[in-house]
Parts: structure tokens; C-alpha cells; sequence
């Protein structure tokens, strides 16, 4: 990842956990943040690598996105000594990078960071860019900020203990990227059995994603474009059932034409993703207006007319609810 | 203050509150953030002039630097539906801007923030140089970020409703800048009345100020020239009684040389601050060893060995210890 003083190396290798001390500093002190859901062994080869650590689990799901588990892990650095050479690291999914992160990014305003996400949705998309945050009354990221790991392990062995579900949850990302930036990654998905080329997939999505950062680190503009389903698809997170992931893949419907449409549908069905509507659709409309992504009046969404050609659109709410009743009453 | 694309303006002028409305782009929504202690009409004036405004007043004193009231301003703003185009207002001393420039940092991952700091202490030093934070657990500024306002407005006006205790607190800002920094600025403070020339003083202090965040914005070295007094002044301010100032002003005996702290004696006095130490000796050195300045087993520390010529030095925390003691003894 180019982006000046703040470049760093993402290692994509299976097996890559084991000889993290050779790739990362871990000669001081290091902070550990795990899921609860994160097989052990992963956070404990890692804290074997280091000169001195401390690990906290926090509980899985989003609800640990939140300002007290924030506090806690900031208490925990300060009440350990740490400084501001010592370090944090992520080993787990989205919700652990995006909390250990804003952590890392605040604690004496910002130490360095690592991520090693061993989920397939974090492998793919969160892990890298820099985006960290918590969550508060119920909306997504609304309080954190742009910190960039240090450097990026990402171990596709992990994924060999991932539920599904979980892996269907982190392709709905992958589909995302190939539809809005790269037709030859989504004629790869249409014409290749998914988990059997995830390391191809990882790569290729990661590829894009690296791209567009670099680009636009702080998503003034191009960054948007990895909003695709997630303007909706976070509207109907906050009701509650579906994993991110499926909510993305039901989020990218509304968005696009109907050829984009046509080919789309059989390439998440075969990632195990859901593609029809089966939620409340006032309550996701009214969680929508809720999103940091509405503005006032109009909002920037994005659309993708041909695979691999998204672009960002100013729409006002009418016309998003137009396009959010007319998709979900047609799948 | 030239920062590339982070660059700003800083207005000093008497009576610019009252026009802040054509220097700022207050043609949104506008969260003001003030102290209780604060004038009403500084933050009402303030309102008057913006689109749309919510004040949120605090407690005064270090407390209100804390993880609830952080957390209490981001629920401020997410209540209102403020969105990333909207912007936060500190109309108030350091700890207004400290607190409020944090929450405009995270919120969204970072809004505009304007700074209108209203006591000499802010004017003077900390209203520039975008650090934000928050305190934990008795230790300052622990968690916060580096997060530029869009642009700071100075009124000394504002400082005629000042108790001479907080101008004392913030000249001290000014004499510390001084003296690492600018032997001319240290003279004139020697040779005139200090509160008939304050506009002189905070446009000096700021200068010298300005060229060191410019150089070093994030604190990797010479900013930390900036800390001169405060490695020993946070530890004596984290046991009680005296302000900032007044912490920092002991906090500088113990880094000069004879002649210097022989010259700086009497400008602390001129200025209203404490000269001889009435505190714990050993509270404040176990205070200090839990600040976050203090490295393990050894530190940075800005000693000035004549006047206008600070500079950084790695000292063990013996030698340290043997500067505490022998210029708490000596005053």
C-alpha cells in the first residue's frame, strides 16, 4: 500500500502467523485484541512471537464496537505502562481490526498497528485502508478514524476453521469490489469454484481495494466506491439478523441495471448469499436515514450500469426510494 | 500555519467574535462546545451567527476531559443528525478545545473544527497545533488524536473577564516558549508590563509556536521542545491544587542552568506564578512516573542552559531525580 510516510506491506502467505516475528516488531510491548469466536491458538502463536503481551477477547458481533470496550482496551495499554513505541494488534474478523484499531489510532494519539485478520471479509476488504471505528446507539462507525497498520498478515489457513456462513459473508465484499472495478475478477467468480481459488480472490479483491486507497485515502471521492450495497445494506444490518456481508450482497440489488442485475443474482447464490428481501422494509428505510451515509435532502450513492464500471451518483431520497421499492419488490 | 493541505489561519483581533460569521463557514450545523466558567456571551454570540447550533456547556476543570463527556458530544452530534460537511465550535480555555477537538476528530472519523480560545493560557499555546485528547484515570491526555482546526480566531477581549489566577496560568505558556525559544520575546517580557502588552505576547508565543508545529507536527522531535517544564508539571498537577501554568512554571526550575532560572525567577514572580515548591516531593515523582512522558528507564527531557536556546536530552530517570531534588531543595 503506497500513500507516503504512511506506506506499509500487506503478506498475503498461508502459514504467515507462525513467522509474524519475523515480519513484525514484536520486541516490546504488545497488545493483543481477539474475538471470543477466534480459535485460540491464532492469538496465542502470535503472543509467543512477542517480547512481552497482553491479550484481551472481547465478545463477538458488533455490540463490541462500542465506547466501553473502547475505554477498556485504551485502560488496559495505560494500566500495563504502555508507551509510545509499544504496539496493538488485531487477530480476528472486522469488528476486532475496526476496534483494536481506533484504539491503537488514539491511545497517545496513535501507536503503531497490525493487522491480522483471519476472516474471509477481512481478508478481502477491512483489514486494509485505515478505516477504524466503534459504533454508537446503534450506527455503524460513526465515531473513530483513518490510522493505517503498520504492516498486514493475512494467513488464508485461517480461514480452514471459518463457519459458511462466515465465509459466504466475506465473498458478498469480493463480489462487491469485482462488479464495481474488475469484469475479468467477476468472470473469475462466475466460472470458478469460490473457495477453491480464495487465494486468487483474496489477491484480486485486496488489488482493487489497494488501488482505490491509494487513490483516496480519506474517501473524498473514488473511496465511495467501496460503499456499494452498503448505503442499504447498512440500513438493514441495524435491524438486526443478517451479517454484514449478506446485507451488502441484498445492498448491491437496488443498485444496479438489470443485465448488471441478471448476472449478479447467480454469482451470490453461489457464494451461499441471500438475494431476496426478506426483512422489514420501513425499518430499514428509517435506520437508513439514520446512516452517516444520508446527507440532508440528497446523498452520494453508487451504481454500477456494467460490471466492473461503478460510479457515484448524487441522488436525492426520493429517488433512492425508488430504486430501494422497485428491487426488493422484483427479487 | 502552513501544514500542506492541513494549513490554517490564525486570526488575532480584538472584538473577532463578533464577525466570526464572515471568517468562518458557519452556514451549517454547528456544534459550540464551552465551559461553564466561560461567558455566556462569548458562546451566544458565537450562535447568533451560525445556521444551525446546539451548545453543549461542561463542567470546568480537567475532569470534563473524560471518556463520558467525549462520548456525550459525539451522541450530541449523532442525535442532531450532524453530517461529515458539519463542523464543531470550542468557544472556551484548553480544556474546551482539547475535549471538543477530539470529538470533531472521531466523529465521522473527523469534521471541521474551529477553535475560539477565550483564556491567555489557549491563546498562547494550546488553541494551535492540533493536539486533541482526553484524560484516563488521572493521567492526561492519553487518548486523543493530532487533528488540525480548519481555522483558530484570537480576541483578547475576551481575556478583560479573566481572574488574574488564569492569566498568570497561561502567561506561564508564554514564558516557557520564550525561554527555549526567543531570548528577545524573554527580554521584552523582563522589561514590560506583561498584561498592557498581551497582544505582543500572544502574537510572540504564537509565533515561536507556529515555526515548531510546522517543523515537526506530530511530535517526533523538535515539537517536543514544546514540554519544557511539563515532564515534572504534569506530575505536580496530577496531585491537586494548582493549575497548569502554575505547574509548568515549577516544572521549568529544575531544566535551566543557574543563570537562566536566575533570570526566570523574576518573570515568574512578575507574571503572579509559584516560584518554590509546596508539594508532595515523592507524590509528584510517582505521578510522574506513570505520565506517559516518562519512557522506562529513561526519558526526553527540554533543559535550557541559555536563554532562547532550548533543547532535547535522553536523561536516566536517576539523573532526572537528581534534577528534581536538587531544585526543590534550592527554591
Amino acid at each position: 500500500m503506497n500513500l507516503g510516510s504512511r506506506s506499509y506491506d500487506i503478506v498475503v502467505e498461508r502459514g504467515v502467523l507462525k513467522r509474524a516475528g519475523t515480519l513484525l516488531n514484536l520486541n516490546r510491548k504488545c497488545l493483543i485484541v481477539t474475538g471470543a469466536m477466534v480459535p485460540r491458538a491464532y492469538s496465542e502463536c502470535i503472543a509467543g512471537q512477542c517480547r512481552e503481551h497482553l491479550i484481551v477477547t472481547v465478545e463477538p458481533g458488533e455490540q463490541s464496537k462500542s465506547f466501553p470496550i473502547f475505554e477498556r482496551l485504551c485502560r488496559a495499554m495505560l494500566s500495563h505502562d504502555f508507551h509510545r513505541g509499544d504496539c496493538v494488534i488485531a487477530v480476528g474478523g472486522g469488528v476486532i481490526g475496526d476496534l483494536a484499531g481506533f484504539a491503537a489510532a488514539s491511545y497517545m494519539r496513535g501507536i503503531d498497528f497490525y493487522n491480522l485478520p483471519t476472516t474471509v471479509l477481512s481478508q478481502v476488504d477491512s483489514s486494509i485502508g485505515g478505516k477504524v471505528a466503534i459504533n454508537l446507539d446503534g450506527v455503524k462507525n460513526i465515531v473513530g478514524a483513518f490510522w493505517q497498520p503498520k504492516k498486514v498478515l493475512i494467513d488464508p489457513d485461517t480461514l480452514k476453521t471459518l463457519p459458511q456462513r462466515q465465509i459466504s459473508n466475506g465473498l458478498a465484499e469480493a463480489v462487491k469490489m469485482a462488479c464495481t472495478s474488475d469484469a475479468a475478477l467477476f468472470e473469475f467468480m462466475e466460472t470458478h469454484d469460490l473457495m477453491e481459488h480464495i487465494d486468487e480472490i483474496i489477491t484480486g479483491s485486496l488489488k482493487i481495494k489497494k488501488a482505490v486507497v491509494e487513490q483516496d485515502e480519506t474517501e473524498k471521492g473514488l473511496r465511495k466506491l467501496l460503499n456499494f450495497g452498503h448505503t442499504i445494506g447498512h440500513g438493514i444490518e441495524s435491524t438486526g439478523a443478517l451479517l454484514h456481508g449478506e446485507c451488502v450482497a441484498l445492498g448491491m440489488l437496488p443498485m444496479c441495471s438489470d443485465d448488471v442485475r441478471a448476472r449478479l443474482i447467480p454469482v451470490l447464490e453461489k457464494a451461499g448469499l441471500p438475494t431476496s428481501a426478506d426483512f422489514d422494509l420501513d425499518a430499514v428505510w428509517e435506520a437508513m436515514r439514520h446512516d452517516k451515509k444520508a446527507g440532508a435532502g440528497s446523498m452520494d450513492i453508487v451504481t454500477v450500469e456494467e460490471i466492473g464500471q461503478g460510479r457515484i451518483e448524487r441522488v436525492t431520497t426520493e429517488q433512492l426510494k425508488a430504486r430501494f421499492d422497485a428491487a426488493y419488490r422484483e427479487v
